[in-house]
């Protein structure tokens, strides 16, 4: 089979969550099957519609690509397509934004996800891993995420804003990733573009459709038109725009996500709590804990069909997204009273 | 209206075909609604089946991937995933190429699409428009579109591999762009991937979902891994993977729709040829013709609520798709009857 292929190091840890494929060429075919953890990723999805042939058949045109970023605009509070760039996933624009650059120094704060680093790396500028804020005003662009993955720490946007100010003031750049701010508007610099801030944001958490890979930069309309020209004509369809869209403005819908994520995760939490697992942090849509052991837990788990998410710098680490329903956090109570 | 400000000049010509919206800010909206003849895009489109809610909400997985990739590599007839880079669009693998050499000349075979060049030119690289490939060797890139659009001119395979070889000698790169090929293998090089070589397929035009945004380099494996990489992780999501692997596995779809753009072709041939329209070239799913006066004859349609394709830079030439159904056909022979 050419997938274990992918697998390179069987002994390796995942780099990324959500794959089950590669969770099977390691664990094995679970009987009651996945119980995936792996992600931040709410199970509790938008309801994707069916839709009209037609979106799938014509190219995407210039009245498709303004409805997306005009509900976009809308539901980030800046009421203007201008200030927004669409892109085919978040992660899209996370490549892009280090072509855009002549050679900087990057300050990442983390620890945090990964592909801030790798694709700032890749595409030649030096990362320079920080813990704080404190010492950035060296750095030519500052990436941090807010909330941050996998520890759910927070960042004052007040302070944000400041440091944008400042780094704007030398040329420079802080990009702050809000893939999880979703249900945490009160955290969002969204609202507040100006000279020196791209924030991003994207559907794949908390409007669960990762499979969807629609993500948007807000910035200064000179910066996101910059973003545009680079991510090129055509580059969302018809139909994931349409889904988008209509997402967006499902404003009944955001206010029940959020109010459910805010219930489902104090369920998780007390879960974990109940298990001697002590957390380090996390959003509505995750918790990492603290566990003296957490690879091999890691290892317990996913021997009966639970993945959750290690990490290969933090051997202490565990995250654990959302249970979809009470048979989901059952099993993961009995396999977690199990462990020792 | 916001989206009048798209249309800079009202009076320009547009650069692409296909968007409606566009074609109303100039024309206003028509009676009989539009009779978009302005792409190469097939209207016989391959049925979008319903997709189980699963594929928008997780993360396209490495399997996922590697099935897109196996189906198009059966249908393109290398048989091997590892010649296969999937993107979102063709259109994406166009912005990346130029980014993954240092600056080259490079040779476009036209007239022919656009964004060839302006792909090119953009990432920092000196174009060179020329007619044939008869001086190519002093580049270091070639761009042939096989067969061409909008002309519909052939080059031949033999020859091609040929200068894909001598390119290859001298660290060089031909890029085909196979766009308008799926109705013509015989004119394809896809199956004979070698050094120096890269193909271009895509979803859009012969499958008639350009809304879907699903396109294909297929190279050598050291090749194709670059292109992967610099593509990055979830381009694809895992819905369109699905319907882009159903449509390249469906070898009885594929055999009529090839069948049935031919004879519709064929009608679209008679009937401009009775409208005294002389056919410079084209391919099973656009004629290019050549008219005194195209670009009024273009307005004149455009005000009955056809759309054609007219070129800036060819002020005789008009391009048109093919037409549904016969009522289409009827619309359009009726309004060309009354042209002078």
């Amino acid at each position: 089979m050419r997938l274990s292929a992918l697998t390179t190091d069987p002994f390796a840890l995942p780099a990324h969550g959500g794959d089950l494929g590669l969770a099977e060429a390691r664990f094995g075919k679970p009987a009651q099957g996945w119980l995936d953890l792996s992600t931040g990723i709410s199970p509790f999805a938008y309801p994707v519609p069916e839709l009209p042939q037609e979106l799938w058949q014509r190219l995407p045109s210039a009245a498709d690509d303004l409805a997306l970023r005009g509900a976009a605009a809308t539901a980030y509070g800046v009421d203007d397509p201008d200030f927004i760039a669409a892109a085919p996933g978040s992660q899209a624009l996370l490549q892009i934004l280090p072509r855009l650059r002549p050679f900087s120094q990057v300050a990442v704060i983390g620890p945090t996800y990964g592909e801030y680093s790798r694709c700032w790396s890749m595409a030649g500028h030096h990362v320079l891993p920080m813990e704080t804020l404190d010492r950035t005003l060296d750095a030519d662009v500052v990436v941090v995420c807010n909330p941050n993955n996998p520890d759910g720490r927070r960042h004052d946007p007040a302070r944000l804003a400041e440091l944008a100010d400042a780094m704007a003031a030398r040329g420079g750049l802080l990009v702050v990733d809000e893939a999880f701010a979703d249900a945490m508007p009160e955290l969002s610099l969204a609202s507040h573009a100006r000279p020196g801030l791209v924030v991003l944001r994207s559907l794949g958490k908390f409007f669960g459709l990762a499979g969807l890979r629609l993500g948007f930069a807000i910035a200064e309309p000179q910066m996101a038109r910059l973003l545009r020209q680079a991510i090129g004509p055509w580059a969302v369809g018809g139909a994931v725009a349409e889904i988008g869209r209509r997402a967006l403005m499902d404003v009944d819908w955001i206010a029940a996500a959020r109010k459910r994520l805010t219930q489902e995760s104090a369920t998780l939490n007390s879960l974990l709590g109940r298990a001697q697992l002590s957390t380090v942090g996390g959003t509505s849509l995750f918790t990492l804990v603290n566990a003296p052991r957490a690879w091999a837990l890691f290892e317990y788990l996913g021997q009966q069909g639970i993945l959750a998410r290690p990490f290969s710098t933090a051997p202490r680490w565990l995250r654990f997204g959302l249970p979809p329903d009470d048979a989901a956090r059952q099993r993961l109570e009995s396999a977690l009273a199990g462990w020792s």
